[in-house]
Parts: C-alpha cells; structure tokens; sequence
C-alpha cells in the first residue's frame, strides 16, 4: 500500500520535473484541450446543432487525431487527411454510381470487390518509402474515407449530403486546429530544429573538449564535479541517436509557413546534411573516447610530451564547433569563424609536425632508458598516436564537410 | 506527357519490385483487404444491420486503424484501443451524472470543464516516455472516446445504449483483426528482429572482412565485382542506423503470444543489448574505413609486414560474428564458437607480439634504408598502427561483452 503510494508519488514528481523542465508541453497541452472545448461548442449551441450536430462527432475526431505537438505536423497532416479524404469521396461516388447501375445483385459484389482491392493497393503505398515518408497518414485517411463511404452510401442513399457534411465537419476541425497552433504559443518544427543542431554541437564541442582533458589529466580529475564532466563526455551519444528525429523535423518544417527568422523556403535540407557529418564527428569522438576506458595506456612520458599540442588541437577544434553553433543561431557567417578555421589548422600541422620528429626523440638516448623503451616503445606509439590521428582525421574531414555545407547553407540564406 | 508517363512507369517498376522483393508484404495488404470486407458483411447482412448497423462504421475504423504489419504492433493497438475506450467510457458516464446532478444551467460547463481537464492531462501524459513508448495510442483513444461520450452524452440521452453499441463494434473489429493477423500468414514482429539481428551480424563480419582486405590490398581489387564490394563494406552503416527499429520490434514483440521457436516470455530484451554493442562495434569498422579514405597512408613494406596477421584478425574476429549469427539462428551455443574465440584471441596476440617486435626491426637495419625509413617512420607507424589497436580494442571489448550476453541469453532460452 505505501510502496504503491510511494511510486504514485514518485511517478506525479517525475511528470512535474518535465512540466517544469519544458513548459511549452504544458502550454501544448492546455491548448489541445482549449480546442475539444471549441469544438465542443458546436454541440452545445442549438443553431449548429441542427446543421452540423450528428457529424459533429467528425469535428471532434479530426482535432484529437490531428493535433500535434509541432506547427508543421500539424500542417502535414491537415493537408495529408483533407487530400486522403477529397480523393476517396470522390473515388467512392463513382464506385457508387457504377455500382447502382449494375443491377441489385451486382451491387454488394461491385462494392466490395472496389473497397478489397483499393484497400489492399493503398495499403501497399505505405510501404514505397516516398510516400510512407510524407503520406502515410493520408493513405490511412484513405481507405478508412472509402470504405465509410461506399459502404454507407449502399445503405444510406444520400451520399452527396454524407460527403459534404463530412467534409464541412473535417475542415471546421482543421481550421480550429491550425488557427490554435498557430496564434497560441506556436510551436514551430523548423525552430527545434534548428536548436536541436545547434545544441547537438555544444554537445560535440564538450564532448571533444571532455575526451582531451581526461585523455591527458591521469590525475583523476577534481571529483567534486566528476558526475558532471562525465555527462558531458557523453554528449556525444545523443548527437549519434538524432537522426530520425532530424528528418521528419525536417519533413515537417517543409510545411510551415515563413516565421520569426526563418523564410518559407528555407533550406531544411541543409541541417539533415549538417546533422550528418556531425553523427561522423561523433563516430570520431566515439573512437577516441574509447581510447580513453582502454586498458594498455601509453607511459605518462610521452602523453606530457603530446600533450599541449593535442589539446590545443581539441580545444581550437571545438572553439570552431561552437562558433559554427553560434553562426547558425544567428545566420551569418561570422569572420571569427574563418579566424578559427586558420587556427585550427595550424595547430593540427604543427601537431603532424611534432608526430615526424617524435621518434628521433625516442630513438636518440638509446643508452639512458633504452630497456623501458624496448618494452614501451610500441605501445607508446600505437597509443598516443591513436588519439591523435583520429583528432585529426576524422574531425577535420568533417569540420571541412560542415564548413562546406554550412558556406552553401549562408549562401541559402543570402539568396532566400 | 511522355515524362509523365515515363516516370509513373518507373514508379511502378519500383513498386513491384518492391513486391517481388518482399511478397510479405503483398500479402499484407491482401490481409487488410480481407478484414476490411468482412466487416463490410456487416453492413450488407440486414439482420446484423438492425443491431450495430449504425455504428458499425466504428468497426471499420477500428479494422483500418488497428491492422498493422506484425501481430505484435497489432495485439498491442487492440490492447491499447480496448483498455483506452473503457476506462474513457466509465469515466465520461461518471462525469455525464455528476454533471446531470448539477442543475440545467451548470451541465454544460461542467462537461467542458471536464473535458478541457482530462484532455490536457492525456496529452500531457503523452509526453512521459514511458506512456509514449508503450500506451501512447491508448491515451489518444481515450480522449477521443472520452470527449466524444460526454460530449454526445449531453445530447443524445442514451449513453448506455451508445456505450455498450461502440464497445461491441470494437470488439468485434478487434476479434477480426488479432484472428487474421495471427492466422494468415502471421508477420511475427519477434521473428522479424531476430531476423534483423542475424543480417547485421552477417553484414558486420562482411564489412570487417572488407575493410581489411581494402586496407592491405593496394592493387586497386576485381573491378568487376567493386560496386557489389563496396555495398558489403557499407553494410555496417545499416548498423548503426537501427536503433529505432531494434527497439519498437522489441517493445512489440513482448505482446507476442507463443509461436514457432520463440516462447511467450522470450528475452526479447537481449536482442536489444546486442543490438547496443553491434553498434559499438560498428563504431569501431567506422573508425577503421576512416582509414582507409585517409590520404596519408603508410608505406606498403610496413603493411606487408603486418598484413598477414591484421587479415587473420579480421577473418577470425569476423567468423566469430558470424558463428555468432548462426548461434542466434539454431537458438543453440556451439562448441565451434569457443574454439573460434579461443583462435580470435590467439591471433590478437600474434599481431600484438608482432607489433612490440615491430620497432626492432624497424631500427636495426640503419645503413640500408633509413632516409626512406625516417621520413616515414612515424606515420608508418601510426597509419598501420590505427587499423590494429581499433580491430583489436573496440571489437575485442565487444566481442567480450556480445559473448557474454549472447550466453546471459542461451542461459535465458534453455531456463524458459
């Protein structure tokens, strides 16, 4: 009994933290119920009663099914559900209308024979990915349209009336609902994701920044803030598990109208390539890190040695991260940026520089420490250069990936 | 015109290869095809019309929205669909009393009230991940049943009646439903994963395959067979994008009754795990085809030296996987697969013992080609030495972890 309380409990403050955490779920919500309230209204009041009441039940469905948390899935599927249902009416009056004129016994056959077969073929487009992408919702609007109404329309017999109450019903819902997510706090799909990538790159740059430190800190680091360093080390993993939610962000922000800073026709696409060369930086960050929890270190000697250089090309690297973040929250190509990238290049040549010369480091005092560098000599090599090499490589070939996007992406902008 | 008729003829090229490649899904849609013009009978059949007719559309809906493609994701709506209609039911009548207790004036805010409270708060509850991974369209359902009950109970003055009618069509949608899916061609969303798991596997072993090959043979490869190798090298990339597939099959899987080699309570949640460090490991073939697109390579005398048994590496690692796979597939722990890790870690340590004599052989012969030596010394070393230290370190650490999951999970098989 108490444990079931306990668990309540802990079940209601969890709920709490996230209310708090984002508020606009809060105000999402608030605003799916102001609309059944609206759309009750037309049930309430006699005059539409009589025009609407016995559909009205439609109005209600519509805006349950299509409310969504953002502006442009909303949108999509508005659009997807007043396409899915205009195609099927018509659609079915005409099955209708061949079906009366082939006799009454021919008319169940006819009927059922059209709801099978464009049943099974509008089943079969959800799984061709273009329109499982983008209709897949209308499809079901679809089949469910037609079949209600080639069905009812064998028993009814007043199917024109059916079809434009149902649809007055559909668009009075989808009206509501656009006029409510857009005016009240709207929520737009383009602008997450736009925060969503720019906060992923804060999250890479940290991530970088956190891998580096620990990498060459084997002093253990100060404990007191060690739960938080460790989060940030794992930022990286969130940016590698993104991908879906980036497309259809990006698939719905195709659908909304201009807004803030953001013109109609901006170039979403731009930010899932971006998104992608960023899961490559973190591939790459996820390589070193397991360098970090891997157990054959190399001696402290040559780390220190190493040292300021790969931090220096980790710290400039993620400064060029974080100005990226900052160049497309504010959409303009700073030229800090250019500065940054210079920078960063030096460092990693001069890194490349300090890799030559380091075994004529090694090799020169063969006579002082040569039997600790027999055994080490390998392990040593192999292992500071591990995070180096992936420093460089992969993040650069990326960084140069994303600047060349991002340049094409200004460019966009510039156009648009 | 011709375009236009070009491209829906390549569209539906598409679409029945589409078909060709997976008649499953052909027969799918037959399914959908079926269950819908059964319902339909209800309709058409006069003495059945007496009794739900008028709401029998509800039992089509219930049929188009509910017929997924595995009868996991299937059991799972009912559930939700029947669990979310009656709890909203109970409570709409509970409102629609109070409501009716309260006077003329008051019934019609009391219903808003309550209907703006409990759809705020369904929605809200959406937004928890643990509703949204499991009950999500059970929440939708219960305020669409729970508006639409109130609000037309305000009305309509027979809510019993109505009640009662819309729990009976459902019903008897839902019966249609589970008893086609699961006696028709049943599409096991159990199976389907494990399925998914064995094909990663097969496809990771044949990108560590290629890559390795790739890496040491610098002739350039059979350019007959390239674009069917390079899709065997991509292959990881599948990999790591399957997160989200992995886990809503397994969430589905759960509500799986017993069928074919899988019991009731299967650990369908070590599938997940071992989806989790197949995408470690393909982190690490990521790492490694990084170096294969790198532009610094090392010389090919060092890569000659250590190619021999970098490729064993591979091969054994790879055949590991792939014993691993045929492991899953017979449900059963061979004595094969010990005795190919037992050959995986004996072949590990040849390539690190080989590496520590490395620089030794490197250093002794000075007069002979140490110009050539020296300027590529380090990046030799460190070029050959990323392949190495990633085939060991990352696949290694999840080979260990994969082995002892994948015996956590035969454990699991032969206690259930």
């Amino acid at each position: 009994m108490k444990g079931a309380f306990f668990k309540a409990w802990s079940f209601l403050k969890k709920a709490w933290e996230l209310g708090v955490d984002d508020p606009r779920k809060v105000i999402h919500c608030l605003k799916v119920g102001v609309a059944l309230t609206i759309v009750s209204l037309f049930y309430y009041m006699r005059p539409l009663y009589e025009g609407l009441g016995g559909t009205s039940m439609w109005a209600i469905m519509t805006v349950v099914v299509i409310f969504e948390y953002t502006v442009g899935a909303t949108v999509c599927k508005c659009l997807n559900r007043a396409t899915g249902t205009l195609l099927a009416g018509f659609l079915a009056v005409g099955v209708h209308w061949i079906a009366s004129q082939s006799g009454e016994n021919f008319e169940p056959v006819v009927v059922g024979v059209s709801v099978f077969l464009l049943a099974s073929a509008a089943t079969f487009s959800r799984f061709i990915p273009v329109i499982k992408a983008r209709f897949d919702y209308g499809a079901m609007i679809f089949i469910l349209t037609f079949s209600l109404v080639s069905v009812s329309g064998y028993r009814v017999e007043k199917l024109f009336y059916l079809a434009r109450q149902r649809l007055s019903t559909i668009i009075i819902g989808i009206s509501i609902c656009v006029v409510i997510t857009t005016l009240i706090c709207p929520i737009w799909a383009g602008e997450e994701l736009h925060h969503l990538i720019t906060r992923n790159m804060d999250k890479l740059a940290n991530s970088l920044d956190c891998c580096a430190v620990q990498y060459f800190d084997s002093s253990g680091g100060t404990n007191s803030s060690e739960k938080e360093f460790e989060k940030k080390l794992q930022g990286y993993k969130c940016v590698m598990n993104s991908k879906a939610t980036e497309e259809t962000m990006a698939g719905f922000a195709i659908w909304e109208p201009a807004h803030g800073r953001f013109s109609f026709q901006h170039p979403w696409n731009q930010y899932v390539k971006i998104g992608a060369s960023m899961r490559d930086c973190a591939y790459g960050i996820e390589a070193l890190s397991s360098c970090l929890i891997s157990e054959n270190q190399g001696p402290d000697l040559i780390k220190k040695h190493l040292s300021d250089l790969c931090l220096r090309v980790s710290t400039t690297s993620s400064s060029v991260i974080r100005e990226l973040a900052t160049n497309i929250n504010t959409m303009r190509k700073s030229v800090k940026l250019d500065f940054l990238i210079e920078e960063m290049n030096i460092s990693v040549k001069e890194l490349q520089d300090k890799l030559k010369s380091l075994p004529g480091i090694l090799i020169p005092p063969p006579g002082q420490e040569v039997e600790q560098c027999e055994n080490d000599n390998e392990s040593e090599l192999i292992l500071t250069a591990i995070p180096i090499p992936l420093a460089e490589v992969i993040p650069i070939a990326t960084f140069a990936l994303l600047l060349i996007e991002i340049e094409a992406r200004v460019e966009g902008i510039v156009d648009a």
